[in-house]
């Protein structure tokens, strides 16, 4: 399923199978958490070229409910995207949205963001929600640790993850058949935060389950860039070479290029989207990718675009309207404003991403 | 400029023509305020298939400002908009959003809704800024009363607006030279609230000083039903046939079926957009247009949708996407959803021109 075709110093270039398409690597996920990227289509996101989106099952499960995607039979059919979907365990959702959190052995227990229901999510049921919502690739449950926290918390949490992983794995296979989308992949995540020793063991724990991919997650956390960095070097050895490596949550467009360089070959992140709808828009500046200064993230709310003619981007839309239109649209809160902004920034990191492969 | 083709029980066909297309009349314009239908762009517009929309003098007046309008040569172009355009005078939003009014014989002073800035709007002003915006359509700046009012204050407000109607015919024609859009129309707005003898004593004067059409301003603001007809019906053998009549403001689908019976060509309205963002949505449920029953308005929060399949129009994103997609895209507020809906209750507005064309 996932084909290494180059390694260089600059990262590895590869292709990843999946049931709704196969996908060249390095590549970026553009963030649709509730079944939509915030102000755009499942069209728009075609004609930005992106072949995969990220989904969440913490907030598809809540809403609209395992109930109304299997009378859909499946994200895929519900939003009519064709292309692949990645849905991430809503481990970290449970952690950071939900109230009066109870870990245990079985799972989390927890109260809804939206009305205060009492859940629990187990490894099982995090397979479950995702065979119902027909991902392309499916995360494993992990347990998220608040940070900062002693060695001993994050050993503890990290031996859960492994048996959790374990479980997520067994469910995953015992739920195939009969499902939406059979083919659907597993995904391993590696916890540990900034520990390295912890790290290693975590990713040879999972190594030795075997899963189809390996994510890293707890970092794009707050911690220091160049912890993030010597984390993956330290992974490069344990990880498999001939699987696909998933950065979560991250990162800086110049950052993804450090990280390609890590061997990292998979990234979302809510950057692109969440900075567009407060106005900050990305541009490539020049195309040497090995200077971090290859782009520039610019403020449309600043008075210099006022009076500017020039185009947001080239082609479509963005080709049509200008700066100082958006700058406009951003002044009197029009949404159009907002979704324009997402459309070049999403777009920004799917060419990013093509730099990037030419680049590795 | 306006050619009445056909007159019938049923109402009036003819074609307007503007510097930017000839319209089809009875027509709809959708609202774009600030220089934009809430949610959607230009390129969305002519895809829906209107040939005009809808602008505002105030509000473009106090942003962009009238800097950035003549930096970009006109709203068309700040908006790439090749279609006609209509700015209403921006008396209304004086009277209705702007604190400390005070109204003089020479214009309005008042203070801004944005910061606060005490201004003057002028007939001659309002007049120069419309030819900054380019407006195909101008109006004139009328004086909107309080309701209820007294008669004598009705009375005051309507020899106000004639004297100021003429002063805008002066200026407008004063400033066609050198303007971007010398092509210009004035219309002239009948006041005088559901009085019938001031509605007809306003209509005549304006008649007398003459203008390219006539809007009837002051309805479609809590007066029943009734009472509008009647001021139409009042007013129907004094406004010249051979010139384009326009209620400001109106109305529900029914009612602008009952509008064109009695004789109006042009219609805006904020229903169809306002409404939709709050997730009411307009679909046709027959073809006869005598029967006021011929559409619905269903809510797409409530629970019947949850599950449907069904598309929520025939063509583009509409004929792509389900009923139970956007009711969750309203449950867990992406704007996506506000958007296919206005994009639903432009097109039902726009296609329900169309079907009165026919009917008429």
């Amino acid at each position: 399923m996932f084909k290494l075709a180059s390694s260089s110093p600059n990262g590895r270039r590869g292709s990843l199978e999946t049931p709704h398409g196969t996908l060249e690597t390095p590549f970026f996920m553009p963030i649709a958490t509730k079944g939509a990227v915030k102000t755009l289509s499942s069209q728009d996101i075609e004609q930005i070229g992106s072949p995969i989106i990220l989904s969440n099952t913490y907030h598809l499960w809540l809403r609209p409910g395992m109930e109304v995607m299997k009378e859909f039979g499946g994200l895929h059919k519900l939003m009519d995207w064709k292309g692949a979907i990645l849905t991430d365990s809503g481990g970290f959702q449970v952690f950071s949205l939900s109230g009066l959190r109870k870990l245990s052995e079985n799972g989390v227990e927890f109260q809804s963001h939206i009305d205060g229901a009492k859940l629990m999510l187990t490894p099982e049921l995090c397979m479950q929600i995702q065979r119902t919502i027909g991902s392309d690739i499916v995360m494993v449950l992990d347990v998220c640790t608040e940070l900062p926290a002693t060695k001993e918390a994050l050993e503890q949490a990290l031996e859960l993850t492994t048996r959790w992983a374990k479980r997520s794995k067994d469910e995953f296979e015992r739920t195939k058949e009969g499902s939406v989308n059979p083919g659907a992949k597993l995904f391993g995540i590696v916890q540990g935060g900034t520990d390295i020793e912890l790290r290693k063991r975590s990713a040879r724990e999972l190594v030795e389950i075997g899963f189809d991919g390996y994510a890293i997650g707890g970092l794009s956390v707050g911690e220091p860039f160049e912890e993030a960095c010597k984390v993956l070097e330290a992974l490069d050895d344990i990880l498999p070479k001939d699987k696909p490596r998933y950065f979560m949550g991250g990162a800086k467009p110049h950052e993804i290029v450090e990280y390609v360089k890590r061997g990292i070959d998979m990234f979302d992140c809510v950057l692109p989207t969440r900075n567009a709808r407060h106005g900050q828009l990305y541009r490539f500046v020049h195309d040497d990718l090995s200077k971090p200064d290859f782009y520039e993230a610019v403020q449309i709310t600043n008075e210099k675009w006022k009076n500017s003619h020039e185009p947001i981007g080239k082609t479509g839309e963005l080709g049509r309207y200008s700066m100082g239109y958006l700058r406009h649209l951003f002044t009197v809160d029009e949404m159009l404003g907002q979704r324009l902004a997402t459309i070049n920034n999403v777009a920004f990191y799917i060419e990013l991403m093509d730099k990037i492969r030419k680049y590795v």
